[in-house]
Protein backbone atom coordinates (compact mmCIF):
# COMPACT_ATOMS: atom_id res chain seq x y z
CA UNK A 1 0.00 0.00 0.00
CA UNK A 2 1.75 3.22 -1.10
CA UNK A 3 1.98 6.51 0.34
CA UNK A 4 1.26 10.12 -1.36
CA UNK A 5 2.96 13.24 -0.50
CA UNK A 6 1.84 16.34 -1.36
CA UNK A 7 2.75 19.95 -0.56
CA UNK A 8 0.94 23.28 -1.47
CA UNK A 9 1.30 26.80 0.03
CA UNK A 10 -0.74 29.45 0.60
CA UNK A 11 -0.60 33.43 1.60
CA UNK A 12 -1.22 34.25 4.96
CA UNK A 13 -2.10 38.04 6.02
CA UNK A 14 -1.14 40.17 9.06
CA UNK A 15 -4.13 38.89 10.76
CA UNK A 16 -5.82 35.42 11.26
CA UNK A 17 -6.26 33.93 8.22
CA UNK A 18 -8.59 31.10 7.66
CA UNK A 19 -7.94 29.59 3.94
CA UNK A 20 -10.64 26.97 2.40
CA UNK A 21 -7.94 24.65 0.83
CA UNK A 22 -10.66 21.50 -0.06
CA UNK A 23 -10.08 22.09 -3.62
CA UNK A 24 -6.43 21.95 -3.30
CA UNK A 25 -7.03 18.90 -1.17
CA UNK A 26 -9.52 17.23 -3.36
CA UNK A 27 -6.76 17.53 -6.68
CA UNK A 28 -3.92 16.00 -4.41
CA UNK A 29 -6.62 12.95 -4.10
CA UNK A 30 -7.43 12.88 -7.45
CA UNK A 31 -3.68 13.24 -8.74
CA UNK A 32 -2.91 10.08 -6.53
CA UNK A 33 -5.13 8.13 -7.94
CA UNK A 34 -5.99 6.38 -4.41
CA UNK A 35 -9.43 4.88 -3.80
CA UNK A 36 -9.48 4.01 -0.40
CA UNK A 37 -7.64 5.11 2.72
CA UNK A 38 -6.87 7.75 5.16
CA UNK A 39 -6.02 11.21 4.09
CA UNK A 40 -4.17 13.68 6.54
CA UNK A 41 -4.01 17.62 5.95
CA UNK A 42 -0.95 19.34 7.93
CA UNK A 43 0.56 21.84 8.95
CA UNK A 44 4.18 22.30 10.25
CA UNK A 45 3.84 25.65 11.47
CA UNK A 46 3.27 25.75 14.99
CA UNK A 47 0.89 29.43 14.59
CA UNK A 48 -0.99 27.51 12.28
CA UNK A 49 -3.72 24.41 12.50
CA UNK A 50 -5.84 22.07 10.17
CA UNK A 51 -9.54 22.93 10.81
CA UNK A 52 -13.23 20.49 9.30
CA UNK A 53 -15.81 23.15 9.48
CA UNK A 54 -19.15 24.19 7.71
CA UNK A 55 -18.83 27.59 5.22
CA UNK A 56 -20.31 30.43 6.57
CA UNK A 57 -21.30 31.94 3.61
CA UNK A 58 -20.99 35.84 5.10
CA UNK A 59 -17.71 37.20 5.56
CA UNK A 60 -17.15 40.18 7.80
CA UNK A 61 -15.65 43.56 5.98
CA UNK A 62 -12.00 42.03 6.50
CA UNK A 63 -13.06 38.85 4.21
CA UNK A 64 -13.05 36.37 6.82
CA UNK A 65 -15.97 33.80 7.13
CA UNK A 66 -18.23 34.75 10.06
CA UNK A 67 -17.90 31.15 11.81
CA UNK A 68 -13.99 31.74 11.67
CA UNK A 69 -14.61 35.23 12.98
CA UNK A 70 -16.63 34.02 15.73
CA UNK A 71 -13.83 31.41 16.68
CA UNK A 72 -11.09 33.47 16.93
CA UNK A 73 -13.78 35.73 19.22
CA UNK A 74 -14.55 32.76 21.61
CA UNK A 75 -10.80 32.15 21.90
CA UNK A 76 -9.77 35.74 22.39
CA UNK A 77 -11.52 35.42 25.90
CA UNK A 78 -9.14 33.29 26.95
CA UNK A 79 -5.93 34.17 24.92
CA UNK A 80 -6.10 38.04 24.18
CA UNK A 81 -4.23 39.22 21.18
CA UNK A 82 -0.77 39.27 21.76
CA UNK A 83 -0.17 43.14 21.47
CA UNK A 84 3.77 43.42 23.37
CA UNK A 85 6.00 42.33 25.98
CA UNK A 86 4.84 40.99 29.15
CA UNK A 87 1.47 40.17 28.80
CA UNK A 88 2.29 36.74 28.47
CA UNK A 89 5.35 34.73 30.05
CA UNK A 90 6.02 33.84 26.44
CA UNK A 91 8.22 35.41 24.90
CA UNK A 92 11.23 35.39 27.08
CA UNK A 93 14.87 37.08 27.47
CA UNK A 94 16.35 33.78 26.35
CA UNK A 95 13.77 33.58 23.29
CA UNK A 96 14.32 37.10 22.13
CA UNK A 97 18.33 36.83 22.34
CA UNK A 98 17.66 33.74 19.71
CA UNK A 99 15.54 35.19 17.50
CA UNK A 100 17.41 38.08 17.05
CA UNK A 101 20.27 36.09 16.23
CA UNK A 102 18.19 34.75 13.87
CA UNK A 103 17.91 37.80 11.99
CA UNK A 104 14.16 37.98 13.17
CA UNK A 105 12.80 41.19 14.47
CA UNK A 106 12.02 40.98 18.21
CA UNK A 107 7.94 42.22 17.35
CA UNK A 108 7.76 38.66 15.43
CA UNK A 109 7.98 37.09 18.50
CA UNK A 110 4.66 38.67 19.54
CA UNK A 111 2.61 35.98 19.09
CA UNK A 112 2.00 33.63 21.69
CA UNK A 113 -1.71 33.91 21.18
CA UNK A 114 -1.02 32.08 18.08
CA UNK A 115 1.23 29.86 19.46
CA UNK A 116 -1.66 29.08 21.64
CA UNK A 117 -4.73 28.88 19.77
CA UNK A 118 -3.63 26.83 17.03
CA UNK A 119 -2.19 24.02 19.89
CA UNK A 120 -6.05 23.62 20.89
CA UNK A 121 -7.41 23.37 17.76
CA UNK A 122 -4.43 20.78 16.52
CA UNK A 123 -2.14 20.73 13.40
CA UNK A 124 -3.59 18.03 11.47
CA UNK A 125 -6.95 16.81 10.30
CA UNK A 126 -8.02 13.08 8.98
CA UNK A 127 -10.70 12.23 6.52
CA UNK A 128 -11.47 8.84 5.47
CA UNK A 129 -11.33 8.02 1.56
CA UNK A 130 -13.80 6.29 -0.44
CA UNK A 131 -14.54 5.62 -3.51
CA UNK A 132 -12.30 8.27 -4.39
CA UNK A 133 -13.95 10.86 -2.06
CA UNK A 134 -13.30 12.22 0.88
CA UNK A 135 -15.96 11.71 2.89
CA UNK A 136 -16.98 15.10 4.23
CA UNK A 137 -20.53 15.01 4.59
CA UNK A 138 -23.12 17.24 3.06
CA UNK A 139 -20.93 20.41 4.71
CA UNK A 140 -17.52 19.72 5.31
CA UNK A 141 -14.82 22.17 4.34
CA UNK A 142 -10.92 21.66 5.38
CA UNK A 143 -9.26 25.23 6.37
CA UNK A 144 -5.67 25.59 7.02
CA UNK A 145 -5.91 28.30 9.56
CA UNK A 146 -2.70 30.96 10.22
CA UNK A 147 -3.01 32.38 13.81
CA UNK A 148 -0.34 34.63 13.46
CA UNK A 149 -1.01 38.46 13.35
CA UNK A 150 2.59 40.03 13.34
CA UNK A 151 3.17 39.23 9.87
CA UNK A 152 2.10 38.01 5.97
CA UNK A 153 3.62 34.92 4.91
CA UNK A 154 4.11 32.14 2.78
CA UNK A 155 2.80 28.72 4.18
CA UNK A 156 3.43 25.15 3.71
CA UNK A 157 0.24 22.77 3.39
CA UNK A 158 0.96 19.03 3.74
CA UNK A 159 -1.20 16.29 1.84
CA UNK A 160 -0.69 12.72 2.85
CA UNK A 161 -2.49 9.97 1.59
CA UNK A 162 -2.29 6.11 3.18
CA UNK A 163 -3.90 3.47 1.04
CA UNK A 164 -4.64 2.36 -2.82
CA UNK B 1 -2.38 -4.06 3.74
CA UNK B 2 -6.11 -3.79 3.41
CA UNK B 3 -8.87 -1.24 5.08
CA UNK B 4 -11.33 -1.85 6.72
CA UNK B 5 -14.44 0.74 6.94
CA UNK B 6 -17.53 0.31 9.01
CA UNK B 7 -20.26 2.84 9.59
CA UNK B 8 -22.78 3.13 12.51
CA UNK B 9 -25.87 5.60 13.66
CA UNK B 10 -26.61 7.08 17.05
CA UNK B 11 -29.72 9.27 18.15
CA UNK B 12 -28.65 12.51 19.38
CA UNK B 13 -31.01 15.26 21.45
CA UNK B 14 -31.99 18.21 21.30
CA UNK B 15 -29.51 19.07 24.01
CA UNK B 16 -25.19 18.66 24.05
CA UNK B 17 -25.84 14.63 23.61
CA UNK B 18 -22.36 11.99 24.78
CA UNK B 19 -22.66 8.70 24.03
CA UNK B 20 -19.97 6.10 25.03
CA UNK B 21 -19.64 4.09 21.27
CA UNK B 22 -16.74 1.86 22.56
CA UNK B 23 -18.64 -0.90 22.55
CA UNK B 24 -19.89 -0.63 19.11
CA UNK B 25 -15.77 0.61 18.29
CA UNK B 26 -14.91 -3.03 19.68
CA UNK B 27 -17.69 -4.49 17.66
CA UNK B 28 -16.28 -2.93 13.75
CA UNK B 29 -12.26 -4.05 15.05
CA UNK B 30 -13.63 -7.74 16.36
CA UNK B 31 -15.50 -7.82 12.45
CA UNK B 32 -12.93 -6.20 10.63
CA UNK B 33 -10.53 -9.48 11.94
CA UNK B 34 -7.44 -6.76 12.28
CA UNK B 35 -4.81 -7.18 14.80
CA UNK B 36 -2.35 -4.40 14.54
CA UNK B 37 -2.69 -0.90 13.34
CA UNK B 38 -4.24 2.09 13.85
CA UNK B 39 -7.95 2.78 14.14
CA UNK B 40 -10.13 5.92 13.49
CA UNK B 41 -13.67 7.45 14.67
CA UNK B 42 -14.80 9.81 12.86
CA UNK B 43 -17.83 12.35 12.44
CA UNK B 44 -18.33 14.13 9.11
CA UNK B 45 -20.69 16.56 11.06
CA UNK B 46 -19.34 19.69 11.46
CA UNK B 47 -21.19 20.08 14.93
CA UNK B 48 -20.33 16.85 16.58
CA UNK B 49 -17.22 14.97 17.64
CA UNK B 50 -15.24 12.14 18.80
CA UNK B 51 -12.80 11.99 22.29
CA UNK B 52 -11.49 10.28 24.30
CA UNK B 53 -12.19 10.37 28.24
CA UNK B 54 -12.69 8.50 31.51
CA UNK B 55 -16.16 7.68 32.41
CA UNK B 56 -17.66 9.48 35.09
CA UNK B 57 -19.99 6.94 36.66
CA UNK B 58 -22.67 9.62 38.25
CA UNK B 59 -24.83 11.29 35.74
CA UNK B 60 -27.01 14.07 36.33
CA UNK B 61 -30.55 14.44 35.35
CA UNK B 62 -30.89 14.91 32.18
CA UNK B 63 -28.55 11.56 32.19
CA UNK B 64 -25.25 13.37 30.83
CA UNK B 65 -21.71 12.40 32.56
CA UNK B 66 -20.71 14.75 35.16
CA UNK B 67 -17.60 15.12 33.42
CA UNK B 68 -19.46 15.92 29.81
CA UNK B 69 -21.38 18.16 31.86
CA UNK B 70 -18.25 19.67 33.03
CA UNK B 71 -17.11 19.91 29.71
CA UNK B 72 -19.87 21.75 28.43
CA UNK B 73 -19.89 24.37 31.16
CA UNK B 74 -16.28 25.01 30.50
CA UNK B 75 -16.62 25.35 26.75
CA UNK B 76 -19.89 27.65 27.70
CA UNK B 77 -17.60 30.51 29.67
CA UNK B 78 -16.47 31.13 26.19
CA UNK B 79 -18.76 29.78 23.87
CA UNK B 80 -22.36 30.57 25.35
CA UNK B 81 -25.55 28.56 24.16
CA UNK B 82 -26.82 29.95 21.04
CA UNK B 83 -30.49 31.48 21.95
CA UNK B 84 -31.20 33.46 19.17
CA UNK B 85 -29.59 35.27 15.89
CA UNK B 86 -27.06 38.31 16.47
CA UNK B 87 -25.25 36.77 19.42
CA UNK B 88 -22.47 35.37 17.35
CA UNK B 89 -21.85 37.12 14.31
CA UNK B 90 -22.79 33.21 12.64
CA UNK B 91 -25.22 32.41 10.94
CA UNK B 92 -25.26 35.26 8.74
CA UNK B 93 -27.69 36.47 5.98
CA UNK B 94 -26.56 34.91 3.40
CA UNK B 95 -26.35 31.28 5.46
CA UNK B 96 -30.16 31.90 6.10
CA UNK B 97 -31.00 32.61 2.84
CA UNK B 98 -29.01 29.44 1.89
CA UNK B 99 -30.62 27.09 4.83
CA UNK B 100 -34.18 28.49 3.85
CA UNK B 101 -33.42 27.11 -0.10
CA UNK B 102 -32.49 23.55 1.73
CA UNK B 103 -35.74 23.46 3.31
CA UNK B 104 -34.63 23.79 7.10
CA UNK B 105 -35.85 25.91 9.38
CA UNK B 106 -34.02 29.69 10.08
CA UNK B 107 -33.71 28.27 14.18
CA UNK B 108 -31.50 25.38 13.03
CA UNK B 109 -29.02 27.60 12.45
CA UNK B 110 -28.81 28.86 15.85
CA UNK B 111 -26.32 26.01 16.08
CA UNK B 112 -23.54 28.15 16.22
CA UNK B 113 -21.67 27.17 19.66
CA UNK B 114 -22.15 23.72 18.64
CA UNK B 115 -19.87 24.73 15.31
CA UNK B 116 -17.41 26.21 17.71
CA UNK B 117 -17.35 24.18 20.59
CA UNK B 118 -16.89 20.85 17.91
CA UNK B 119 -13.76 22.27 16.37
CA UNK B 120 -12.28 22.89 19.53
CA UNK B 121 -12.63 19.09 20.28
CA UNK B 122 -11.71 17.83 17.23
CA UNK B 123 -13.70 15.38 14.51
CA UNK B 124 -12.06 12.28 15.21
CA UNK B 125 -9.72 10.30 17.38
CA UNK B 126 -7.35 7.59 16.95
CA UNK B 127 -6.58 4.45 18.48
CA UNK B 128 -3.53 1.88 18.00
CA UNK B 129 -4.81 -1.59 17.90
CA UNK B 130 -2.60 -4.61 19.46
CA UNK B 131 -2.83 -8.22 19.31
CA UNK B 132 -6.31 -7.59 18.06
CA UNK B 133 -7.76 -4.72 20.92
CA UNK B 134 -7.37 -1.13 21.58
CA UNK B 135 -4.94 0.46 23.60
CA UNK B 136 -7.08 2.51 25.25
CA UNK B 137 -5.60 2.14 29.09
CA UNK B 138 -7.50 1.30 32.05
CA UNK B 139 -10.32 4.25 32.19
CA UNK B 140 -10.09 5.37 28.13
CA UNK B 141 -13.72 5.14 26.46
CA UNK B 142 -14.05 6.78 22.84
CA UNK B 143 -17.51 9.47 23.36
CA UNK B 144 -19.13 10.89 20.04
CA UNK B 145 -20.71 13.94 20.79
CA UNK B 146 -23.01 15.99 19.18
CA UNK B 147 -23.07 19.62 20.63
CA UNK B 148 -25.84 20.78 18.71
CA UNK B 149 -28.64 21.56 20.67
CA UNK B 150 -31.48 22.95 17.89
CA UNK B 151 -32.79 19.28 16.98
CA UNK B 152 -32.96 15.74 18.03
CA UNK B 153 -31.05 13.86 14.49
CA UNK B 154 -29.38 9.93 13.43
CA UNK B 155 -26.07 10.91 13.17
CA UNK B 156 -23.04 8.66 11.58
CA UNK B 157 -20.25 7.18 13.21
CA UNK B 158 -17.44 6.49 10.89
CA UNK B 159 -14.42 3.59 11.97
CA UNK B 160 -11.78 3.19 9.76
CA UNK B 161 -8.66 0.58 10.21
CA UNK B 162 -5.66 0.50 8.65
CA UNK B 163 -3.83 -2.55 9.54
CA UNK B 164 -3.64 -6.25 9.31
CA UNK C 1 3.51 -2.16 4.67
CA UNK C 2 4.64 -3.16 8.21
CA UNK C 3 3.46 -1.56 11.69
CA UNK C 4 6.19 -0.23 14.17
CA UNK C 5 4.80 0.22 17.77
CA UNK C 6 7.57 1.33 20.48
CA UNK C 7 6.39 2.40 23.90
CA UNK C 8 8.52 4.63 26.55
CA UNK C 9 8.17 6.47 30.16
CA UNK C 10 8.31 9.15 31.65
CA UNK C 11 7.64 10.85 34.88
CA UNK C 12 5.61 13.07 36.01
CA UNK C 13 5.34 15.61 38.90
CA UNK C 14 2.73 16.76 41.06
CA UNK C 15 1.75 20.15 39.13
CA UNK C 16 1.50 20.09 35.11
CA UNK C 17 4.38 18.36 33.56
CA UNK C 18 5.74 19.04 29.57
CA UNK C 19 7.96 17.08 28.85
CA UNK C 20 10.23 17.29 24.94
CA UNK C 21 9.71 13.77 24.02
CA UNK C 22 11.06 15.03 20.58
CA UNK C 23 14.58 12.67 20.98
CA UNK C 24 12.79 9.96 22.19
CA UNK C 25 10.38 9.99 19.48
CA UNK C 26 13.37 10.36 17.08
CA UNK C 27 14.73 7.46 18.26
CA UNK C 28 12.07 5.03 17.41
CA UNK C 29 11.89 5.87 14.12
CA UNK C 30 15.59 5.31 13.82
CA UNK C 31 15.29 2.11 15.33
CA UNK C 32 12.47 1.14 12.95
CA UNK C 33 14.01 2.11 9.71
CA UNK C 34 11.01 3.62 8.26
CA UNK C 35 11.30 6.28 5.15
CA UNK C 36 7.94 6.97 4.57
CA UNK C 37 4.85 6.85 6.11
CA UNK C 38 2.54 8.37 8.82
CA UNK C 39 3.78 8.47 12.88
CA UNK C 40 1.68 9.04 15.99
CA UNK C 41 2.31 9.49 19.07
CA UNK C 42 0.08 8.72 21.65
CA UNK C 43 -1.32 8.68 24.90
CA UNK C 44 -3.80 6.19 26.70
CA UNK C 45 -4.28 8.29 29.75
CA UNK C 46 -7.32 10.75 30.01
CA UNK C 47 -5.79 13.23 31.62
CA UNK C 48 -2.58 13.86 29.48
CA UNK C 49 -1.87 15.13 25.91
CA UNK C 50 0.60 14.74 22.86
CA UNK C 51 1.11 18.27 21.66
CA UNK C 52 3.30 19.83 18.64
CA UNK C 53 4.42 23.35 19.71
CA UNK C 54 7.63 25.58 19.69
CA UNK C 55 10.27 25.48 22.54
CA UNK C 56 10.23 28.56 24.38
CA UNK C 57 13.67 28.66 25.59
CA UNK C 58 13.02 30.51 28.79
CA UNK C 59 11.40 28.57 31.97
CA UNK C 60 9.77 29.77 35.27
CA UNK C 61 11.22 28.61 38.71
CA UNK C 62 8.98 25.16 38.26
CA UNK C 63 11.03 24.11 35.42
CA UNK C 64 8.16 24.62 32.92
CA UNK C 65 8.44 26.13 29.55
CA UNK C 66 6.63 29.80 29.80
CA UNK C 67 4.95 29.00 26.27
CA UNK C 68 3.26 25.76 28.19
CA UNK C 69 2.63 27.44 31.46
CA UNK C 70 0.75 30.33 29.29
CA UNK C 71 -0.93 27.65 28.12
CA UNK C 72 -2.03 26.36 31.79
CA UNK C 73 -2.59 29.98 31.98
CA UNK C 74 -5.26 30.53 29.20
CA UNK C 75 -7.31 27.15 30.37
CA UNK C 76 -7.03 28.00 33.58
CA UNK C 77 -9.16 30.78 32.71
CA UNK C 78 -12.27 28.44 32.13
CA UNK C 79 -11.11 25.54 34.29
CA UNK C 80 -9.66 26.30 37.10
CA UNK C 81 -7.32 24.22 39.10
CA UNK C 82 -9.86 21.86 40.84
CA UNK C 83 -9.13 22.02 44.39
CA UNK C 84 -11.50 20.28 46.46
CA UNK C 85 -15.18 18.12 45.88
CA UNK C 86 -17.94 19.74 44.57
CA UNK C 87 -16.10 22.73 42.41
CA UNK C 88 -17.14 20.36 39.20
CA UNK C 89 -20.05 17.87 38.92
CA UNK C 90 -17.35 15.25 38.29
CA UNK C 91 -15.94 13.11 40.63
CA UNK C 92 -19.16 12.18 41.80
CA UNK C 93 -20.23 9.97 44.44
CA UNK C 94 -20.69 7.07 42.38
CA UNK C 95 -16.99 7.60 41.17
CA UNK C 96 -15.63 8.37 44.47
CA UNK C 97 -17.00 4.80 45.85
CA UNK C 98 -15.39 2.66 42.49
CA UNK C 99 -12.34 5.02 43.51
CA UNK C 100 -11.87 3.65 46.64
CA UNK C 101 -12.96 0.34 45.69
CA UNK C 102 -9.73 0.23 43.99
CA UNK C 103 -7.31 1.38 47.10
CA UNK C 104 -7.28 4.95 45.55
CA UNK C 105 -6.96 8.07 47.73
CA UNK C 106 -10.30 10.08 47.58
CA UNK C 107 -8.17 13.14 46.53
CA UNK C 108 -6.48 11.18 43.52
CA UNK C 109 -10.20 11.92 41.90
CA UNK C 110 -9.85 15.99 42.11
CA UNK C 111 -8.42 15.93 38.50
CA UNK C 112 -11.15 17.15 36.78
CA UNK C 113 -9.64 19.77 35.94
CA UNK C 114 -6.88 17.48 33.88
CA UNK C 115 -9.19 15.74 32.52
CA UNK C 116 -10.98 18.90 30.79
CA UNK C 117 -7.80 20.51 29.99
CA UNK C 118 -6.38 17.37 28.28
CA UNK C 119 -9.53 16.14 25.81
CA UNK C 120 -9.80 19.39 24.33
CA UNK C 121 -5.37 19.57 23.22
CA UNK C 122 -6.28 15.72 22.52
CA UNK C 123 -4.47 12.39 22.91
CA UNK C 124 -2.45 11.87 20.25
CA UNK C 125 -0.40 13.87 17.57
CA UNK C 126 0.28 12.46 13.98
CA UNK C 127 3.84 13.67 12.05
CA UNK C 128 4.36 12.66 8.46
CA UNK C 129 7.55 10.71 7.87
CA UNK C 130 9.70 11.67 4.57
CA UNK C 131 13.02 10.39 4.01
CA UNK C 132 13.83 9.33 7.19
CA UNK C 133 12.88 11.79 8.97
CA UNK C 134 9.60 13.44 10.68
CA UNK C 135 8.57 16.76 8.83
CA UNK C 136 8.54 19.25 11.90
CA UNK C 137 9.16 22.41 10.35
CA UNK C 138 11.65 24.37 12.01
CA UNK C 139 10.80 25.23 15.15
CA UNK C 140 8.10 21.91 16.44
CA UNK C 141 9.01 20.11 18.89
CA UNK C 142 6.83 16.84 20.21
CA UNK C 143 5.95 17.44 24.06
CA UNK C 144 3.71 14.67 26.42
CA UNK C 145 1.56 16.95 28.70
CA UNK C 146 0.49 15.83 32.18
CA UNK C 147 -2.11 17.53 34.21
CA UNK C 148 -2.84 15.30 36.12
CA UNK C 149 -1.49 17.89 39.66
CA UNK C 150 -2.83 15.26 42.29
CA UNK C 151 -0.27 12.89 41.79
CA UNK C 152 3.40 11.99 40.64
CA UNK C 153 3.65 9.32 38.74
CA UNK C 154 5.04 7.38 35.56
CA UNK C 155 3.56 7.64 32.56
CA UNK C 156 3.71 5.47 29.01
CA UNK C 157 3.83 7.54 25.58
CA UNK C 158 3.05 5.12 22.51
CA UNK C 159 4.80 5.74 18.93
CA UNK C 160 2.95 4.13 16.43
CA UNK C 161 4.72 4.42 12.54
CA UNK C 162 2.76 2.91 9.43
CA UNK C 163 4.85 2.84 6.37
CA UNK C 164 7.60 1.06 4.69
Amino acid sequence: MPIYHHTFKIQSDARPTFEDVTEQVEAALAESGFKDGILMVFSQHTTCSVLIQEASDDTDYWGTEFLMQDLVGALGKIIPTCLTQNQYLHPGPMHIEAALGRDELASWSLNTDAHLRSVILGRSVLVPVEDGAMVLGEFGRIYFADFDHTRARERKVRVQIIGE
